[in-house]
């Protein structure tokens, strides 16, 4: 009966089993409404974290390094770190401002998002679809149920990158963009590789899931991933090979079969030239303790 | 002008600055819109991972661990690692289908968010907010942007945390409510430091906050953190005053009083009792570079 079934994978996600060293996280630090009670501003100060201002109610008007920003409803202005900012609104205003850092465990400095210096980017116009994500946040404020702090910074995640999708292409960061297509395009590797954990998969089949050539898609791999797609691949299947060595009864014979290599002969051979041991000896060391 | 403004701190993070590594982090392998074009089934296997199944039209029928579970639209299944699961759907039934694991980085071991055999807890009824997130999900799918992927991560966050919300207290498993009690603990008292760096807070406002006496914060706190309150917002503050003595020219006096310390003594004193070292070498360490 399972022939009647159309499954349609909606996706296959990030690098499974753990976290990237070079997966890129928005660290949430505050969210508040602001309402304006008569005329009122904040004088001019240095920030030291990016702030996402959205306007939900009447006009916003701010400075940032000497530039002005006029905001109404729907519109969303970022502010970043080193900015100068000072704003002003009118009585009945209201806005939503959230504050954050952005970190890469795998690098040292902190980075950035927006293209600097690029003034036209900063504001974002008729972004209806923030109202909604900031109502969904609002609401989920009140809870007072301990996991209701993971499901804010889930939501604020959302948010985040919501952003970074409605952006123009331009306006984000050369160096930032270059890592979410790395971490993205190793992320893709490792799930395809993940789906075809119990088959094989030549060079030419990998190309065609990434729609490149098998050159152009071996290239992107040594740049990504340092080393080639077949011994990455390998590389994939023997971690996995360990888990069943030491966690399960199945056979060496049965395990290499299972991994879809071609005989124990070429399983053995391959497992030695990665871990310098043989398949054997890590049962052993099982068996051992 | 800045008094005529009512801020409405909407939320203070997760531990600001840095991931802690007792976080909880589902890890999503794919979701999947699974259609039966005719009567189908899939035949018992053994769970590796949870899977949430959520049918979207017609019926869903199931054996798990040889129990009966019978799905109309809107309702949720949730099958756990090692259950024995067989399933069945009629002509035109349709379901959304999910698979992750948990993971906690401080933990050994594999967590389990879901009280074990807890039959009738398996099962959420008529949970329409789930179709929105789905539909969310399906379309965000389609994007070939690489942030798509950040994306998507995002919205399964969001998923996963929504439905623990949604989950009766008792159906969640006491570890897995120790671990979300703790860190949220944690990361609200270190989201209080924060708000309250460059002032003070007595041990009896620090238990106002919780809406706790002092004596069972200063409680919780030596649990939780393993030190007394004013120790660790002690701890905190020095950690930023290194970065100010590093980083900054400010004079440790300024640095002393922008801390809100009682006097420059008291924070020389207080530094060399948690570094071993003057905050003046701090200084030296970084003028000699």
């Amino acid at each position: 009966m399972k022939n009647n079934r159309s499954v349609f994978q909606i996706t296959a996600f990030h690098r499974p089993d753990q976290a990237c060293d070079t997966d890129i996280t928005p660290f949430f630090l505050r969210a508040s409404i602001v309402r304006a009670e008569k005329i009122s501003g904040f004088p001019s100060h240095i920030h030291r974290e990016y702030e996402i201002i959205f306007a939900a109610r009447k006009e916003y008007s701010c400075l940032i390094n000497n530039r002005e920003y006029n905001l109404v409803p729907d519109d969303l202005l970022i502010v970043c770190p080193e900015d100068t900012h000072e704003d002003i609104c009118p009585a009945g205003a209201e806005f939503f401002s959230i504050a954050f850092k952005l970190q890469c465990p795998g690098l040292k400095n902190s980075i950035n998002f927006l293209m600097p210096d690029n003034e036209k980017n900063r504001v974002l116009r008729s972004c209806h679809i923030f109202r909604n994500i900031f109502s969904g946040i609002i609401s989920k404020s009140q809870s007072r149920s301990p996991a209701a702090g993971y499901l804010l910074d889930s939501l604020l995640r959302t948010f985040f990158w919501t952003l970074i999708c409605e952006l123009p292409e331009q306006a984000l960061d050369e160096n930032f963009k270059d890592i979410v297509y790395r971490t993205s395009f190793k992320s893709k590797v490792f799930s395809m590789f993940r789906s075809h954990l119990f088959s094989s998969l030549s060079l030419t089949a990998m190309g065609e899931i990434f729609g490149l050539s098998s050159r152009a898609f071996s290239g992107k791999c040594s740049e990504i991933l340092g080393e080639s797609p077949s011994r990455a691949f390998n590389r994939y299947k023997l971690e996995y090979a360990c888990h069943l060595l030491a966690d399960t009864e199945m056979s060496i014979n049965e395990i290499s079969s299972r991994l879809a290599f071609a005989n124990q002969y070429h399983f053995s051979r391959t497992f030695r030239k990665f871990y310098n041991k043989t398949p054997g000896s890590i049962r052993a060391d099982k068996t051992g303790d």
